[in-house]
């Protein structure tokens, strides 16, 4: 277990046209997290010291090693000073795949393929998310962004923190979670999700940050037919939403946002409907 | 070599107060980019797809695989479709000297220490950075950031790349590369000045983005004494420039900004200052 605090008051020079003056300022901490599989460390994130098992179960799920939670025996975590190492057991038949991905993807040193393996498997198929029935109403959308905004506790200290939240239609933003890293909010979101049982078909996946590949790849492992985020999305995230059956809206400034791919699951409210 | 764009125009609902209309918006391209050396890869990052030569070297210096650009033996930008495949090889000593690194980092399988390993590799120590003899004003720092804001093409275009330039008082901002991410913006940075022959002890790192302890090591390896950035850093990334000897600069806003460590090298103004 850790009790390491996710953010901290800092002293700091003030330059302002008043005048310089020394005043504080909280700052959010960062700290190396090392996800190890079987004891054998799999990814070194710098992340918030927060929600580790949330964070090992979501990684877990996103990145494709387990299926479900089921497929975990154990999750340690261990403060060892520098950061934190959590030690994640998988049952037998999960771990013996994860081995056969790990051998596979270490690959023959020194081939001159391995970019191009590597490359593939960046660019992973995501998961088709067309099956879940789900429409939201413009006022869905500006309210998701609205509601998720009043549940970063830590950026409300900091302003300097990303958050993921998700948010179901009739019921607002069921879970919500801070990182200073926006992959790592979105890991936690997805295992705070699945140690929920909250069903990733069943809302939008809410984001403070920019819509990167991984971004719309991760909310695909979580089965989630939206990813509605504040700021732009990347043209290769486009795609990859497209491909995936995934609406993407972003840029959502007040009442104000953008529908990147697949509109048809938005009600923008026909009768105002420009042609 | 390779003629990706940068940027794609992309077509999106955009939803108005006035009503909603299809129209058309730039988005930035993004890219899996792998890093190979000697054959092998070593790391796969999205990246924006321009300036893959500085990439390469930069990255190679802020990592620490290279001292100088003299031990590299060549780089060949391969375009693999699903991405580009940077093929680096070093000259021997330096290739000695990362295959041991590499089979040390592999470490033994199941060991259940990789974890700690990994982390002392993450929060390896930094170049200390006292010694550059660099002083700036208030007045550097404010222009720092309204020029790099000028050098920002694809930004402009897009509203969503991150930059990273290089301020010698003076002399102005004399090298500015932009990225969808921002360690790769700060290594292509570091790439450009190695090739230019600029001495990192001569100026400022400036960025666009929030200062994560990453951002710290690569601007102490590029032996620059400052870092200027236009969000908030980390609590680790203030510990760590403070370590280092750098002077971290943070939330500069028009003429405001703060100073987190080694304020000696700024001059603020003394008449002005508060108590």
């Amino acid at each position: 277990m850790s009790d390491r605090p996710a953010i901290t008051q800092t002293s700091r020079l003030a330059r302002r046209a008043s005048g310089t003056s020394a005043a504080n300022r909280m700052v959010p901490e960062e700290t190396p997290v090392a996800l190890s599989y079987g004891g054998t460390t799999h990814a070194v994130m710098m992340a918030s010291p927060a929600d580790f098992e949330d964070f090992a179960l979501g990684f877990s799920l996103t990145e494709g090693i387990i299926g479900s939670v089921e497929e975990i025996e154990s999750i340690e975590v261990l403060d060892v000073e520098a950061g934190i190492d959590i030690q994640i057991r998988l049952k037998d038949k999960a771990n013996k795949r994860f081995e056969q991905r790990r051998r596979r993807l270490a690959g023959p040193v020194g081939c001159g393929l391995c970019g191009i393996e590597s490359i593939e498997e960046a660019m992973r198929s995501v998961c088709d998310v067309h099956r879940p029935v789900l429409g939201l109403a413009a006022e869905d959308i500006v309210q998701a962004v609205k509601m998720l905004s009043k549940m970063q506790p830590l950026h409300a200290e900091t302003g300097a923190v990303h958050a993921a939240g998700f948010y179901v239609p009739g019921k607002g933003v069921v879970a919500a979670r801070e990182d200073v890293g926006r992959h790592n909010a979105l890991d936690k979101l997805a295992g705070a999700l699945d140690r929920a049982g909250i069903a990733g078909g069943s809302g939008a996946v809410v984001v403070t940050s920019r819509v990167s590949v991984e971004m719309v790849q991760k909310t695909a492992a979580i089965g989630a037919p939206f990813i509605i985020a504040v700021s732009a999305p990347t043209a290769l995230a486009i795609r990859t939403a497209e491909q995936a059956g995934m609406t993407l809206v972003a840029l959502v400034r007040g009442d104000d946002f953008d529908i990147f791919t697949h509109p048809d699951r938005v009600n923008t409210g026909a009768a105002k409907n420009v042609a």
